[in-house]
């Protein structure tokens, strides 16, 4: 269909599924399966994200096997010791109580990577970053979709991403954008976890938006 | 609200909505002005996006001057010659006939940066990349929600962009992640234009989906 027009009411749903997404930790995921159905549905929204030279670069490790997690959340443990040096005084106390992950405790995992092409991409070279940056338009699709499914999604970018590709045997040329963790929830809440502990405050966005130049 | 649930219908919706989101590029933009209103609903709905430790590491440059516009189209004419050579034979040639950007053309152009945080970022140490990746799951909220708005969005990625950063006189350590075109349209078409000129096939989601590893 040429020239679909969407309403105002159209608008506020997208707006409300966006403003109730939610990352999804451990400590919120339930154990129920999802469905091929449901995955297949999550993955083909991914597949309607735009795409530099529509290169498609995408690929997807579902993983649901506890053992191969398991060797993840290693990964996971090791990066997140090291990443909690980083913070210091009452932050650091802090840290160390947050659940940062969910990946044994969601029944799926999807690992995300970004394939480079053989051939050169229309629109890839004065900026080499985009075919990275159109996976990652997938993945807020799959966010975006998982959550309009009422499913929770959660990133995991705590995790060495070459341990990742060794224990997932991915190609020499694969780079790994994200690992997500899927599966339904106790509570969408209304509000992220980093904002309502207090962790960050969200800005203001006047203050971020400049006219003509900077 | 906690727990807000989506019905089937929701779903579908927003499915539709990723299916009918498109890259418009000058030969479709339309003079009409947008709104401050409809602008802003656009920068709110980036604003609704996940990142890395609630860091919102984002910063708009909002362009209506045709003089900056000028500035910037002048780069793209530059990138996309040294681009072009990438290309040979029949897809050279097929290459100079595309319309690849609207800069010029549309109303409002917003440039998008990654601005780094001074403090170190929860979630943001084993992948760096983490902050830019924030960035650009703003950009697709930006990108739907014009939709949504029947509002057409260009990704202009042909570009230097260290010779955007001088011209809207970025901070040294911002940044480009994309530089965007707005406007309406005379139309939105039901698939890829380069899937319909045939540059690149769609792929099969099947033969990039693997179970547990590669």
């Amino acid at each position: 269909m040429k020239n679909k027009q969407f309403t105002f009411d159209d608008q506020q749903l997208l707006e409300d599924i966006m403003t109730h997404r939610r990352d999804i930790r451990g400590n919120n995921f339930l154990p129920d399966p999802l469905s091929d159905d449901s995955l297949h549905k999550i993955i083909t929204s991914a597949s309607r994200a735009p795409s530099v030279g529509f290169s498609q670069p995408w690929e997807f490790v579902i993983i649901r096997d506890q053992q191969v997690k398991k060797h993840i959340a290693k990964s996971f443990s090791i990066e997140n010791k090291i990443a909690q040096r980083k913070f210091t005084d009452e932050k650091l106390s802090r840290y160390s109580e947050l659940k940062l992950e969910g990946i044994l405790e969601a029944p799926v995992n999807i690992a995300v990577f970004y394939k480079p092409s053989k051939m050169p991409v229309l629109g890839q070279n004065s900026m080499p970053e985009m075919g990275e940056y159109s996976v990652v338009c997938a993945i807020q699709n799959m966010w975006l979709m998982s959550r309009a499914m009422n499913i929770g999604m959660g990133w995991v970018s705590i995790l060495n991403p070459l341990r990742v590709k060794e224990i997932l045997n991915a190609p020499a040329e694969n780079k790994l954008v994200a690992y997500l963790c899927f599966g339904y929830v106790k509570a969408f809440f209304s509000t992220p976890e980093l904002e309502r502990l207090h962790w960050e405050k969200r800005k203001d966005l006047q203050a971020t938006t400049y006219n003509e130049r900077f």
